[in-house]
């Protein structure tokens, strides 16, 4: 069983908000990630629900900003927040924000020098899962959300793993990083330059594949100024209703790229996670 | 009429969160604060509630992690919150994070170098008010609160100005500065060695002196590690008492002094504001 280094501790909602340490065999490096575990926890075990956050946050961002352990204390669900990329002075790196260390775009690189650490879909697929059960009290139930390429990556591993979520949603995601620059920039890099290998990681390819469909709520600020080159939201709606996939994306009139715009709509991913966990 | 420049703005739970930069007459610098204007703003002018932030926070601190629009914009309530200092080039600084820059105390400093700048007692008794009534549609009515240092702030002005505020909370606040050591070392650089001129900006001074007595909510945090050296509430209740104020101090088992501990409790003190503002 790995060690996991208790960092913080807080009080919050009558339960517990909490960050950890550890040493990932995924990513070859050490990781720290928050988690939020409701009164009842030592009760009645909770389902997870995992949040990827976006471009140049760590797994503090959701866990100040978002106000969503209001509402998972209510409804007894523990939240897990991860980092958005290995981390630390071994791991290769870029200057820009969208390459390199707080953008692994939640796929396992093929190509050097990324391929040793940048192994994020495992991690967050395999290793995390693993690593809540086996130190936490869980139900064994699990969802999965996220912001923006955080996004793309609950959409991506959600899609991919169906057996494991019972549902995914999204504020603001790159449904199709094949075909933006965001995701072409980082699948280049991280993929390498034949496209075929981009698919397994774009969730306009997933919805067309057959098998299990995990509902999906987004929803999408109008003011978001990535909306029309890296976002796009209505193309995956739009394959949705082809292949018959439960997905609802709601268009928010006015509201941005932001915590804020999450902070104003988590209640509602967090009854729509619980209404499919059981809760 | 003092010119505001309207720096960022973002759609909040149906209403709009602002940060504005002027220029400070008070405080002679260039000043930035935060507004919360709820969505019922443009028909029903609401009332304030000035949020006075601690030691080394801005105005931002609170506006991304209390969760308050989530209630200011149910109650029709706007908030605003300045920072905690003058700030700028020009304005006298201290190396240490409890004096100088993001450490105003709100008080008016009557020794250099401070003397010209940390004016945050006028600034926020006075300017802002002012301001915020010759800018926004709002019906006179105001209540403060803060956290800690800002908690000391919104105590001292509230108590000293009964007509103003209808009501005042604060968290974890500093109720006593003139006997512990963050008060006293800032007293001291701001207001001199004489200390008699220190209960002018003493809680536990004030609420002694004759005249109309402001409704206070406090919240504690028994898992406060400046609870027993800097913060002490239940003295300032203790003479409560003895004065006939009518003071609630609330002792919350494990809550320590971060902003989870608003968050959790934030709800509460906005209700108390909206029932003593007629909301």
């Amino acid at each position: 069983m790995d060690s996991l280094e208790l960092l913080e501790e807080h009080r919050l909602f009558n339960g517990w908000q909490q960050r950890y340490r550890h040493d990932s065999g995924s990513l070859n490096c050490a990781m720290t990630f928050s988690v939020y575990l409701p009164p009842t926890a030592d009760d009645a075990p909770p389902p997870l629900l995992y949040w990827l956050s976006g471009l140049t946050c760590s797994d503090e961002n959701f866990a100040t900003k978002a106000g969503a352990q209001r509402v998972a204390s209510e409804l007894g669900l523990a939240l897990v927040i991860p980092d958005t990329s290995p981390r630390g002075e071994n791991v290769p790196n870029d200057e820009a924000y969208d390459l390199g260390q707080g953008a692994g775009f939640y796929l396992n690189a093929t190509q050097p020098p990324w391929d040793r650490n940048y192994r994020m879909y495992q991690y967050i697929s395999e290793e995390l899962p693993e690593l809540m059960h086996s130190h936490f009290n869980c139900n064994g139930r699990q969802a999965i959300a996220g912001h923006s390429m955080g996004g793309h990556g609950a959409l991506v591993i959600g899609m991919r793993n169906a057996a494991q979520y019972s549902s995914i949603s999204a504020f603001a995601p790159i449904v199709n990083p094949s075909q933006v620059p965001w995701g072409r920039k980082a699948f280049s890099a991280y993929l390498g330059d034949d496209e075929t290998t981009w698919r397994a990681y774009d969730s306009c390819a997933l919805i067309a594949r057959p098998g299990p469909k995990v509902p999906v709520l987004i929803d999408q600020g109008d003011n978001d100024q990535f909306l029309a080159d890296q976002l796009q939201p209505a193309r995956l709606a739009e394959l949705a209703r082809q292949h018959d996939w439960p997905l609802t994306l709601r268009i928010q009139a006015g509201y941005d790229h932001s915590y804020y715009t999450i902070a104003t709509f988590i209640e509602d991913h967090l009854r729509f996670h619980a209404a499919h966990l059981g809760l």
